[in-house]
């Protein structure tokens, strides 16, 4: 398990959702947008919006609420949004195709420059523009490329072997889709999707209004 | 916006990673986990986790932890994932068709009983076994399904209009991956999915890394 200690994780995973609320204000010709507001929308506490914020360096002024264009200046400093970063996409299947189509990754530097499939019917073509290539290659092509990020969304049963391989061809940042934990050195950062964070809060949102 | 209040949305989104770790402990054999060791694989404190695990009812034992078959029940009834609900997805594309792929709904109890498009080439099709309807018969295919959820996995430009003929459906409850927040009534719950939040994550982390 990789020992980077990292404050605040559940703040910093709220704040792309602020974003979401902020940059929808500043579409709306807002100059301030408030804590109460982004709470309202979120279903979240004013204060917890606030403290979160805060974690990027910025502070809003009593009444008026934070200035728009710093807060989004100061959120994707914080989150890094400002840096391109390129990454490879390790499972062509549907997540990884939809993964590599996702708008809003391009617009926070996300460069996907290729993705890797062990399918002969896959390889060779592109998904979303991104070239798929021959997972047997993916160390040269990571060579030749220089991404710093790998997107697994391949069958959880081939995770770790790749994972393997990846490393040892020099990537030491993953984003994994797949439903196992994989196994790396403590220098390699990881972090794990879960796509059934939403759906909980579905489950009690519905448990929660038949029981009123 | 809907004006039902859930208390604790954080905990909430936090507890499918919860569910993750327990799973895999009761896999190897263990009777007991502790709020450390599930504190430990995520990066968050022990105290912010057995403060998670407490909205479910359940409280563990000094030393020993939480029995873990109790406490997979006790978060499974608390998120209703003890309960079978029938979904749609809305949108054929790769990211309806990982969705509709996606093992894990399956497991804690989302049932998807059709897809929907407007792609004559996907109408009749099946994606993971899920059939694919034209989007013109969306109102009569779920008067007779009786679907309590609807997944919005087309484009964003689409997705308005096209709730507005799901809510007049009678489905009040929206899983929402678009880029838009959608408007719906009152007693309507929607759920927003944000892929970001794990980039987030990872911006940090590379951020802290980078900076040691």
């Amino acid at each position: 398990m990789n020992k980077l200690k990292i404050p605040a994780v559940p703040s910093i995973r709220r704040l792309p959702s602020y974003m979401y609320i902020i940059r929808q204000a500043e579409a709306e010709g807002q100059e301030f947008i408030s804590g109460t507001v982004i709470a309202e929308e979120l279903h979240l506490e004013a204060i917890q919006v606030r403290k979160d914020l805060a974690i990027t360096g910025i502070i809003g002024k009593p009444k008026k609420g934070y200035p728009i264009k710093a807060l989004i200046d100061a959120i994707e400093n914080f989150l890094g949004w400002n840096t391109v970063r390129k990454a490879i996409i390790v499972g062509a299947g549907s997540l990884g195709t939809a993964l590599a189509g996702y708008q809003e990754f391009k617009s926070h530097g996300l460069s996907i420059v290729a993705a890797f499939d062990s399918d002969p019917g896959k390889i060779g073509k592109t998904i979303h523009d991104v070239p798929v290539f021959s997972i047997d290659f993916i160390a040269e092509k990571i060579k030749e490329l220089n991404p710093v990020i790998a997107l697994l969304t391949l069958p959880s049963s081939e995770a770790q072997a790749v994972a393997d391989n990846i490393v040892k061809a020099g990537i030491d940042v993953f984003w994994n889709f797949t439903n196992v934990k994989i196994k790396v050195p403590p220098h390699v950062l990881v972090e794990k999707e879960d796509l059934t964070s939403g759906y909980a809060m579905l489950g009690v949102m519905m448990n929660t209004r038949d029981a009123q």
